[in-house]
């Protein structure tokens, strides 16, 4: 498998991507995310998608010359529109707004409309926490899960993402989907031929099933059973009603090449400590909990194996599969002429 | 069973608070908060809690005369000191808070401390959707749960609430703890001698149990395994680092009498449709999904039920088993001379 650095690893995604259409701050906020992704060990918000977003820019289900613009607020509120480009540009802003208007109204919400997938939601919050913000951020996406009771899928797999600031080390980074699985093991087990454990996945009917095939094209499950298709709601509506995007089943699947512009909407929300109990009452409270939870054998604190990964990828590169690699040289390539 | 009126029940839960010693406020806000949770169906958190609060009152785990404050703030960020007093006149502040702050600066995050038992959180949301905000609410509470791959409690059951204003009904209400069954129905099962559901508790030894009373002197299990345990760390962070609260192993347990002031935390947000994409966008967008969601016939909308039984309470008012209501009265006789 070559090994690139990540400079090598950003510029090939960047080439990519401008090549398909994308404008250069599109194409390098968009190459930054996927590589701090896929160096955190996170493949799947990765190098992988390069190919994906190339073949969105093509055929217009992204627009690579959109430019993302703050288009309503109120003091620590605002709306970016992302304007049907990738969503990337967009929550860069989104992340510098909701760090000016948090040091300067003691909170910040930023919500993000006519988005596109927004790929690992740790890496927002982690570089506000990096500033010093307690941050959250949420995301909907194309219709995976049903509503509490329902058997068609509705919402996305929703993911939530909280960092915290921490005194003398990394944040505390915490960033999961709300569904009880990632749809790839249920591919796995599909490719496989396993069953899947029931509570994973409804088949097309709305019935449960332990039979990986069915569960992808039916719908899969939220975490938690109702409890964690009731947080799937919230975030959704947190998404999309407060910023007019569109729903997870107003979207088009990103597993389809072909299909609509999505709309997806994506909300940050940013604290700073500083305007509540104070900034060292807030790093000495989060230390004492670290301090006892770690007392406990059994406890590996939350994003910490991400880190690792990160860290070691900045001294010594990663490594990609010879197809990815062989795909992205491919996408480099000018496009034929007409 | 005797029937009451909510605002005989009211009076009743007053009187009773006010003879333990709580100011005239505090016993006004947490009878109308009590009455409103066994209104809706919450008898947790409804009139049940008079004897307990009264014995906290009495025995110095809560102070009577305490007058909850604003003690620092910034534009849309404030914290409340509920000053070691019942938790219910700090919530209202906190209420009343986030609504101008809100308005005025498109969100608010309010952090309470030095708390208390907050009781159904869905209350102080439904308030805040009532006046046509989005509203997030989040408690800890004495230690229930335990971390991520933890083997003793650490954290509270820490609920989640959520509030969405509608057009033209109540506004949408999520309420749920993250714990995942609720303490009572283990409680249930260890009184009947059934086992409990893998999943639900651990042992005194922090190992997987299915026997109820081996349960009750462990640990609760959070819904969705490692994921709700995640959640429910990012809500204990929320509540007690950002307030200077105290975390769930900080403070004793509600179950005795005797104990410490437990010093919880509670963390409130409120957003104003009106700072981003509009209030009337968002009111849209939200029918938009409930419509969606109510085309399939087995989703019935969350809160639905409270609201209706909430409804009839209102027209019918309420029934408490005799004991309950013996309790009451007898605790609204003055104290014995000293």
């Amino acid at each position: 498998m070559p090994r690139l650095t990540l400079a090598e690893a950003e510029a090939l995604a960047r080439a990519a991507l401008a090549a398909a259409g994308a404008g250069p701050r599109m194409a390098a906020f968009t190459a930054a995310a996927l590589v701090a992704a896929e160096a955190e060990g996170q493949s799947g918000h990765g190098l992988s998608r390069v190919a994906q977003y190339c073949a969105f820019l093509r055929n217009g289900r992204a627009d690579g010359a959109a430019e993302p613009a703050v288009v309503a607020e109120r003091g620590g509120a605002a709306l970016v529109d992302a304007r049907h480009g990738l969503a990337y540009p967009a929550v860069a802003l989104a992340v510098e707004e909701a760090a000016s208007r948090a040091a300067a109204h003691g909170v910040a919400f930023l919500g993000i409309t006519n988005s596109h997938h927004s790929g690992a939601m740790g890496l927002p919050v982690a570089e506000l926490a990096r500033r010093g913000f307690v941050a959250l951020a949420f995301t909907n996406s194309p219709a995976a899960m049903p509503v509490p009771g329902g058997r068609r899928p509705l919402m996305g797999t929703n993911p939530v993402a909280a960092a915290f600031p921490r005194r003398e080390a990394d944040p505390l980074v915490i960033d999961m989907a709300l569904s009880e699985v990632a749809r790839g093991k249920i591919m796995v087990a599909a490719k496989e031929g396993k069953p899947i454990p029931e509570g994973w996945a409804l088949d097309a009917e709305g019935n449960p099933t332990t039979d990986a095939k069915a569960a992808l094209s039916g719908a899969m499950l939220a975490m938690g059973g109702t409890k964690g298709a009731l947080l799937a709601l919230v975030v959704e509506l947190l998404c999309c009603a407060l910023t007019g995007a569109a729903f997870g089943f107003e979207a088009d699947s990103f597993f389809e090449e072909q299909g609509n512009r999505p709309r997806l909407g994506q909300a940050i929300l940013a604290i700073d400590p500083g305007a509540l109990a104070g900034r060292e009452a807030f790093l000495d409270r989060l230390e004492v909990l670290l301090a006892a939870m770690q007392a406990d054998p059994g406890v590996r604190l939350p994003g910490s194996r991400r880190a690792a990964l990160a860290a070691r990828a900045e001294d010594h590169g990663i490594e990609i599969p010879d197809a990815l690699a062989g795909t992205l040289r491919a996408l480099c390539a000018p496009p034929p002429a007409r």
